[in-house]
């Protein structure tokens, strides 16, 4: 019986963690993660997948996974919130990008083939003129961004010593398996939890905002293409619908799901915060042959759907 | 009596930290210091310098220096080496860039007026066609030039939280108080110390790579000219004399300053060195009325009147 190839996939307690772990099993890998527990859970973990518990910059777990030879490396833990960013910007720095160094030492030393990284479209703080294209140049506003771009120029480097990288430019990703507790983290599932359970949503910053929104699926799809690269080439790419929804549009759309009213209040800020971006993905279509095919109306049903 | 402001200049026991602190003392500020020695020496620390002995990225170095009202930091301490980044990446990622994080926290609670960073041209990565502009997009090639930019960024972030930040990018500097005997950091200090003790020149690498090369008076100059502002904008300047000097043209100057013969090999190469680059000085001389003094010949012949 031929073994099975191994894939790491940090973070699979967490909303787009599980969902990529669960569909590395599906295509017939044998699966590990680690995740500290911080803000996903132990019940997200998909069954089969060997869990390693702990922080993905603790030197004690990455020379634990060094008897391991990975085929790929997924990268996904990590603080995702450009707003927490900011209450402890060394843990940041820390868990989003100590631990890419770590794991693309890892991967280097265990013959990994590819790694492939969860960016953000925070790298580019804001773009209030046109949508962001990849050769663009970067401004991050927040901790987050700047620790996420940092990462993606080490996976830049490590290129350059036989291994295939590509850092995913993530915009808001939402869908079934979002953490519907979290209230400071996902613009989707904080609105939706709060239209859900008060029938009120507070909305912290202005409506004018605006954002790209990519559903579960199509994010998974563009991590499962991505690792399948071994040609020690370096790819980053948005993960993008290039569509601009603005703050308001998106709760209108939500609004929409309901029967009943939902109220709305726009009040407050968060520090950070991005007025808008959105990105072109002419690059990931050429790369990748990677197309969204939800629609925002579609994937909100099936997140209501879900959540309901 | 008025009490004399204090000043914190990180690394004052290596080559530039040593040269800014004594400027520091002789502007009549109180300074103080931190440095863990790891490539500098105590003996380098000018009298009447207050020195904790430790790294920038440790909470409890920090947390002690959190009672004292600073009015400027000039953060200069770090692993200072292209190549020497690649032996320890996280080392070069907690000293270079986690400590940039934990001082601007510390000059925040401290009502610090201005943060000055030691920054690099090796954020730029090769600049091989024309003189690199603090506009330019940047692709650095080494870990170091990394967690430079990422420094870089936070400065930026921080400016917006009331404190006056500058980062300089530094170009190659040189000047009595280098270090001769560190084999693997200073261009100039390591062929200089060859051609003193052996009469000969190893250059790891090509002879047509090129820099810029600034002398060690102009460097602090442009510290002390930065460290003034407190007028809450973000500048981030080149250190530079717009002057590119291949590796060979440096070797013949040094050559000339001696009467024996000095032999030369170019043979090896060192991981992420840069072939090429060099700074446009324009915004330096316009925000800081700074232009370089010292040209390279004359600024070599004080430097080897020193080592000799």
């Amino acid at each position: 019986m031929e073994e099975k190839k191994k894939v790491l996939v940090t973070g699979a307690a967490g909303f787009i963690g599980s969902h990529v772990a669960k569909r590395m099993l599906d295509l017939g890998y044998d699966v590990a993660t680690i995740d500290n527990l911080s803000t996903g859970y132990r019940s997200n973990i998909p069954e089969g997948v060997t869990f390693y518990e702990g922080d993905c910059f603790d030197q004690a777990i990455i020379e634990n996974l060094e008897k391991t030879n990975w085929s790929s490396i997924i990268h996904i833990a990590g603080q995702s919130s450009g707003e927490i960013s900011y209450d402890n910007p060394v843990y940041d720095l820390q868990t989003n990008t100590q631990s890419t160094l770590m794991l693309l030492k890892l991967a280097q030393k265990t013959g990994c083939n590819s790694f492939v990284y969860a960016s953000s479209m925070s790298v580019y703080g804001d773009r209030l003129d046109s949508e962001a294209k990849e050769s663009d140049q970067v401004s991050p506003k927040s901790f987050y961004g700047v620790g996420k771009l940092a990462s993606e120029h080490y996976l830049r480097i490590y290129t350059d010593y036989n291994l295939t990288c590509t850092s995913l430019r993530l915009c808001n990703t939402y869908g079934p398996g979002q953490n519907m507790e979290n209230m400071r983290q996902g613009m989707v599932s904080i609105f939706l939890s709060q239209a859900i359970n008060d029938s009120h949503i507070h909305v912290k910053g202005d409506k004018d905002r605006f954002r790209d929104f990519s559903y579960i699926d199509d994010v998974v799809h563009a991590f499962e293409r991505s690792m399948e690269f071994c040609d020690n080439k370096y790819r980053c790419l948005n993960v993008t619908r290039n569509i601009k929804i603005t703050v308001e549009e998106l709760v209108t759309e939500i609004r929409n799901l309901f029967d009943e009213d939902i109220s709305v209040r726009y009040e407050g800020s968060t520090p950070g915060d991005q007025v808008g971006v959105y990105g072109d993905n002419t690059m990931i279509s050429k790369e990748l042959s990677w197309a969204p095919s939800v629609s925002l109306r579609e994937g909100l049903q099936k997140m209501y759907d879900w959540a309901k």
